[in-house]
């Protein structure tokens, strides 16, 4: 039974993105995501479950720093996580009595329609996660009348649910990931995605073309791209990449070797089941099978067999 | 005289950055980026200052979206402002006893060896702006005994600088845009900058390498390009581009009216003054006077005149 | 009635071109390619009318270089043209006692089977075209017994034809084309060709891959690419260039003001109605409507009116 | 002592090509171009020298279409001879009185002017090759009174030099290339080149764009282009390409085996040294030692050792 660190406290969207991917395993809440995957470099978790990004929200940036930045993790599995927030409160609490609203600031923005037209007065104060305000919330002598939060978080800390489905939107998705320390990479399944975080050699204009033309060359569709501030200033990015395939696919992994080349830096992030199952279009010319014809025919042609 | 609002409250990085882009300008604190920008947009002020991108943290993702899905804005100027923190609190109040720091996320993030090395036993509470945490410092009887904020923040609200520059950098910075209804474009001055938001017609593939080179072919360089999510599920983006030159610029003009028939949707975010002065590196061939040559030329074959 | 010069004598497959592209033209004909050129150029003929291609033999050199050196003509019309080869002799001849075959060296290559099975033991000679190889048969005490060349050239000379059809395909096609001294262009049908010559301004590695890219990327589709050499040394090359659409649709307008801009000189040849009739795919965001839609943008942002 | 077949008669600049190439071998003139290949072919000689190209007249389309279309062959060397035509006569001839002169038709246009100036009333006729002219020139009776051929030529058939040089320009050069049966390859010297033939799978637009990007993703740059006639049609090509280094270098070998994939048929035709002796620009992350260190990256990666 493995143990897994992940984004605590518990109730966050986190642990149920956790109990999907792995219902067995033992849950280690941690303070934060550095604080989450430390515990899996450390060895004091064999894995971590962290959130990548949010269709609202876009990238967590703190997980894609700490992927970058720290020491290297490998992604052995994603989730796609339906986001639906909840209004909790405590067991007594009504709805129109409610002053005082505390949530995450992505939940602020993602829940503001049913805030104004359900709860006009209330004044809605930032928290550091929505399993925190609902923890929060759920101390007597709480500031807060109620927590915008997932509904597993309720459960947790004792919270009614006072309205469901309380976002703006029906539709919101985080996409987590679980990570290991450097392992052997789950096997192709057809249906894979890789993640790569490249660092720029020098800020020569055209230095981002030169790469996507590596995948494009190699009919390797790309995914998602998020620049980040490598820190060295204004306009100085290095760049997250998810596409297509596995590594073990002949033109994934000469589409990386060539950004290897031509690049300052690569890390590999990891190759792992897509969570949508959606297999890739492979372009003519790009299956394994054409790239190990075309390697016996250069074998071939090297030794003047023409 | 104009009015222009800002992110507050005061004491605000970008209250300096308003300062000293418009030292005479009246000011009006706002209590977010969409609040801010609200206010120019109703006319409440001429216009507005807000963050834009940090070297260590990377986007304002709030601004770009901002500007993305609300009402059209123009940038009409930047600037580089140096992040300095302090670590600031009431009068009397000695390192040794802080306990409770309060301050901003990225502040929490940018000053960690400053906090660790110091203030070893000390809690650090993320605040809502380093603004808004100096304020609540000045407080009596706040919870927290120091805030990490701007030296501005600390004169505003009466606190005193136990200590300066405890950014792990000495370097980052932070750049902040002047907006405004939609006017008249600044001038070109030969240093410029120009700011695009882009949607995808449909998610085919290739398409942000069909982007790229439709800036590529005229010689237009990009220095800055941002996924965000389009809120209609993971996989689903669109972009910020920022890149060289004016729209004035022959080249720019024929690079964004290629992106405007190629894409499903550009928003144009305004050419202006380049904060660093760098002069873009003209590529042959796309100059504006090769531009105007190449229309004549156009023209007289056009007319059979060869 | 029109005068147009032609590559004699009578009888060539020129001639034939000729007949069809205008039946009441007044012909001219002349002793090669340059001759029928200059006599276009100065006036002594209205146009001409010339080879430019066949699809066994490739490109009609001579007809390419008087194109991109000499003095400007415009292409204003082509003519794909069916080569269909007879064996002309003088009356009496019998086919067994051929021992001489007269022709042009294109079909000696295209009739290589019908001269090994049906004239096993006769010797080819080459001729200057396959009129003239006519023409010399017809004359009492001609060394040569026969000649493979068009059936109009036996008709001339009063040959007669012993066989029909003797090429080795029966699919082989000249393209010819009609030139005239600069005038107005024909006008787009929809179905138009544009012809180009191309000096590079320098042999820098890539310059031919900017040029294609200056075509693709505003959606134009090359159909023939000819490298010729400049003169000056071995590695030195000129480019002539087809493509689809005629220079009056914007995308086509765009793509050679394009390689204008970066190419050392660019020869506009024409534009004018495909002989096959084939219309282009029109790639989205390439329209005439989406090029004049996208200057209207244009127009409004650079006043600022977004 | 090699027996080498070449484009004959005595007296060509071919044989001068071969004699420069390899002094000691047997020399066995054949008729045509595709004569010669098929003595090497068929075993009869060891190996043949052809022209591939002229600074002056292009390709030797014969050349490239044998090259394409016969049994595979290997180029194993290359050379640049000068082209100098001299005017050759039977000794006693006096340049005042030549009415009639015999030469190959290429010599015809690139001695214009010499013919023109220096021999204003004379009829130039057309002749299968400069040798042969003088040849046919050499013998008593002959119609001709004076050939345009090499000095090698006049000296084999007993001919008197009445003018050297008399070419248009003095810098016109041939490439030759020397080829095998199927053979181990050169070794790489650090300055090579390499010949293919590519027939696309289909004609779709774009096909051309697509090889180049093959060669320029790897940083190969091209030395020559020729699109030929499959013989399918106008608007049907393959092509031929020159290009810096050798098979066995690993970025021609991965550019390659990348066209292999992508396109119908590629046909390699050797790597051999450069007669000119220019050492490739080998771009960054392109070198052998970039490959084969990102090669190892990439088994690091996939085994998980990241």
């Amino acid at each position: 039974m493995p143990r897994l660190a992940y984004l605590g406290p518990e109730g966050t969207f986190t642990e149920e993105a956790l109990r999907l991917l792995d219902p067995t395993a033992e849950r280690l809440p941690c303070a934060n995501v550095p604080a989450a995957l430390n515990a899996a470099r450390s060895g004091e978790a064999d894995g971590a479950v962290v959130p990548l990004e949010n269709s609202i929200e876009g990238a967590i940036t703190t997980t894609l720093d700490e992927f970058a930045w720290g020491e290297p993790l490998l992604i052995t599995a994603e989730l796609l996580l339906p986001v639906e927030f909840s209004l909790l409160a405590r067991p007594g609490t009504e709805i129109a009595h409610i002053k005082r609203v505390y949530t995450h600031p992505a939940a602020i923005t993602q829940c503001r329609a049913f805030v104004s037209r359900e709860l006009p007065g209330a004044v809605v104060v930032a928290a550091p996660s929505t399993a925190a305000a609902a923890q929060e919330v759920s101390l007597p002598g709480s500031p807060y009348d109620a927590a915008i939060a997932a509904r597993i978080a309720g459960e947790h800390y004792g919270l009614v649910e006072l309205a469901s489905r309380v976002g703006d939107r029906s539709d919101t998705v985080t996409r987590f990931v679980r990570v290991s320390r450097p392992c052997a990479l789950p096997e192709p399944t057809g249906s894979d995605r890789t993640t790569l975080v490249v660092f720029l050699a020098d800020d020569r204009p055209g230095a981002l073309l030169a790469m996507l033309t590596e995948f494009s060359v190699r009919g390797v569709n790309l995914t998602r791209i998020e620049s980040r501030p490598t820190g060295d200033g204004i306009g100085r990015y290095f760049f997250h990449f998810d596409f297509e395939g596995h590594v073990a696919d002949a033109r994934v992994g000469e589409a990386i070797a060539g950004l290897h080349r031509i690049c300052g830096e690569v890390r590999f992030l990891g190759s792992y089941p897509r969570a949508d199952g959606v297999a890739p279009v492979i372009k003519r010319g790009t299956a394994d099978t054409e790239f190990a014809e075309a390697a016996d025919w250069l074998e071939r042609i090297r030794a003047g067999r023409v």
